[in-house]
């Protein structure tokens, strides 16, 4: 390295970064380029010249005198026509998959297929692409050898439309809450429970390979006090926060190591919870999680994207559901008042038509996926999502509030919880009022054999049972913990609904599932 | 458990859940709760009545007829004034602590301290608290004693007003890059890459104590191919969707397991990252950035939660920076045309005061952090932050694109990059151009020894060398790849910056660092 010249500092302005820019790169800012969708919907009375437009080609047909471009940009399911003459310097480079910026005319267009075309004057390659060995096709490809190549996949036109919804989403939720005064916050990825030893949690640990350790040869301390986990759910610590600034809502990555392979399945998925605090029954968290989906709806339904998904011919190249059947999932959540049955209710409806299941509906245990389904075609007319309620206390989970007092004619206790189901995917989101008084909890705790682990601290004060590691959870009823109640919504699933993806690893960029984790 | 008896459904309605509502609480829903910041507001001409308002009693003083509740409920730093007769029947429960809904009459006050107050008549106690184990006290309290509780931390009021600074500025940027027509995407959180070895990384691997594995003895397949770890930085996905729908931006936690102790580093924390295709310089990256600082500042300098930061009392008990710094912070981010200056010039400037520094500035080292304070301080005015650009080739990522043509008048190849430092706090955020060409990408990270590695597969095709984990990421280069650029700024530190929190870890909720990850 050479000793530093004695340079004279220029003066500090903007001007300096530009001293490093080839003047080659200059031209680019003269003329902003317009998106695809922004041109497909422009349809001016005269030819417009000095169009700039960049995007990627998807197909080339050459004619004698002229190349028919497609080009996309991601912004659109539709591409935009360009004409380059076969003669011009640069048309060699507008290959399959070649990310290029075009300079032209946008003028009205003989051709049936579309409005107005672009009239290339200039074309710049700006990163080339092999067509022979581009493994993005325009013909139809299965999605199981799209999901092989994740880094390439966003790049067909669907799944760019898919990438769109997702954003499109995040946005309207996150209006949704902040219009109601909801706090977004960031509950902890890391944490110290396992989840009651369920087994389907992924360990988190410093790799070990730290220069620090090969040069000392020696073992490091362990890098937190004891085990950690990424989390399965963010509820407990939204409870937390819930305590402090009320109504609370995440949309988080959350984790599960279940060994299995199904279409609904990720290790890794974004969960969207929230907490509501000082409700006192469970009306008004199913009111938050209906508003809040058909306020999801109701805004989205006319942008272009949801137009994109609802009017995209029948041979996309996709393997979306039919547009129709995608229409009425949408209508399905803008309409008003969805059903709500209490779970001893639906097993009474399920038992009346018993002779359709394989598995005869049994009081006490959970409803199978034929029952949801049957919840969901019927009750809700096969459109709107059902709420059912109330399930029995020992098969769900021990921070649920029991219902009190019980209703009558149901042979057993029960809980303040709801199930969401909607055609088709049935359960979409769950929740429940959770149990916030510190006595009724520990007995839940003790019964559920969630108190006394060895491994936990605190044991030895009489007042503060050990809890596995929620102590602190169970702190939480110690100081002003008023009712309180919420949901989870999977967040990848729900999307995949709405878009008429059949599985939720064609809806999430990078999958990762049980075997599978590329890129 | 008993058989399901023959009960008969009732019509499915929303009326159902009704039925297992106790009696009891149902008049909740009957008069809305306002909150506490709400009513600080609003200042009627007469009393109004049956006014609900439901939090957390802060403090109370006891008179000879009456108790001064300060009520709480996280939506104001300021605490609402309410008088509760000392001899109602539920006063004994209105402890420091405790969940409360009061119900009563809104009146002007004849107090200094608010312009108007409670007249309780009605007192629910929600959830009751034992004052006298409490261990949030409203006297001064540490910030190291209040981070040995997380779960309870967030009920100071300051921690409150962290929190929806959290929650407006989320909503702030989610609408300030839908305005641009940035996509918000959600790169993955457990990632290939081990980040070149750095050691830094976290693994991820099931909890082995599944039941499948103790029933059968037997040691199960590993749950993906090889080994996994926490993503260090969304970046190189995020570059993968750029080239399928354009700009985009994430919001995502990313993970560092740095064994380092110090006010600055977490080891799980949100770093927001954007990255910009079709842009042939850095200039409109750094743009970006600005643009989206100063629109932040802008859009949330006048919210209550804001002007709670910057116009509470010194005593309010916290350890913020003093009110008038962090006043300067957001006019610094508001003011146009942030200084731009090159590395290089920044090291003849800091060499012209080499006699200040310790260390003495020397072209082709990192900058310490007394020099980018010194730069931070000078030449943004103490006010504005400042762009350090073209910093050497060699101590920066291997994606980072060089410098051509090189400038003149430097000692050595520099990369197009930027740190972006703000004044006390120095990096808050960096970025660069990405090297978008597959040959000069493959030469540095053969230069840098990213090929070859054993482990690696693919290998065998001379086409494709071996890049440690990384093909994928060569590969978006080998199909149209335009120039593009992007930067990641600290979430937590930008929210740190702008609160006057000394230490992230303090801005965090539920902080992760080196043997600390309490809950």
């Amino acid at each position: 390295m050479r000793p530093a010249p004695p340079l004279r500092p220029s003066s500090v302005s903007r001007v300096l970064i530009r001293r490093h820019v080839p003047s080659s790169h200059r031209h680019v800012s003269q003329q902003a380029a317009r998106s695809v969708a922004e041109l497909l919907q422009w349809r001016p009375a005269q030819k417009a010249d000095d169009v700039v437009v960049h995007g990627f080609v998807r197909s080339v047909r050459s004619m004698k005198t002229h190349r028919f471009v497609s080009l996309g940009d991601g912004s659109s399911l539709a591409p935009l026509q360009a004409l380059v003459e076969s003669k011009h310097a640069e048309a060699e480079g507008l290959t399959v998959g070649a990310a290029v910026r075009l300079t032209g005319s946008w003028v009205a267009s003989p051709g049936a297929g579309q409005s107005h075309e672009l009239h290339v004057g200039k074309v710049e390659v700006l990163g080339p692409s092999d067509a022979k060995t581009f493994p993005i096709q325009k013909k139809y490809q299965t999605p199981e050898y799209l999901r092989t190549m994740p880094h390439l996949r966003p790049r067909t036109p669907v799944n760019a439309v898919l990438l769109r919804l997702r954003s499109e989403a995040i946005a309207s939720l996150t209006q949704f809450f902040a219009g109601r005064s909801f706090t977004q916050t960031h509950p902890p990825i890391i944490t110290s429970s396992d989840c009651e030893g369920a087994g389907e949690v992924f360990t988190v640990t410093p790799a070990n390979n730290t220069p620090d350790a090969v040069d000392n040869g020696s073992s490091q301390e362990p890098f937190f006090r004891s085990k950690k986990y990424l989390t399965v759910s963010t509820q407990l610590h939204l409870e937390a926060l819930a305590q402090a600034v009320g109504n609370v809502w995440t949309l988080s990555p959350v984790f599960r190591a279940e060994r299995s392979d199904t279409s609904r399945h990720l290790s890794e998925f974004y969960m969207l919870e929230a907490e509501m605090s000082f409700v006192d029954h469970l009306g008004p968290v199913m009111d938050l999680a209906e508003d809040m989906l058909r306020s999801l709806s109701t805004s989205l339904a006319n942008s272009a994207t949801v137009q994109d998904l609802l009017f995209r011919s029948r041979n996309s190249g996709s393997d979306l559901a039919p547009a129709d059947e995608v229409k009425r999932r949408w209508e399905g959540l803008a309409r008003q008042d969805w059903p709500r049955i209490t779970y001893s209710d639906a097993v009474a409806l399920l038992l009346q038509r018993a002779d359709r299941f394989t598995h005869k509906p049994i009081w006490g245990a959970g409803l199978q996926s034929e029952h949801e389904k049957y919840l969901a075609e019927h009750i809700g007319g096969g459109e709107k999502p059902v709420f059912v309620t109330h399930y029995p206390r020992d098969i769900k989970a021990f921070y649920m509030r029991e219902t009190q007092p019980a209703a009558p004619d149901v042979p057993g206790a029960t809980v303040d919880c709801f199930d969401l189901l909607v055609p088709e995917f049935c359960e979409i989101a769950g929740g429940s009022m959770r149990e916030h008084r510190l006595d009724h909890l520990l007995d839940v705790m003790r019964r559920q054999r969630i108190q006394k682990s060895p491994s936990s601290e605190g044991g030895a004060d009489p007042d503060k049972p050990s809890v596995n590691g929620l102590e602190w959870y169970v702190d939480l009823r110690r100081w002003g913990c008023p009712p309180h109640g919420g949901f989870g919504l999977g967040f990848d699933r729900l999307l995949s609904y709405l878009a008429g993806v059949q599985t939720v690893r064609d809806m999430v960029s990078f999958p990762r599932w049980y075997g599978r984790c590329d890129c």
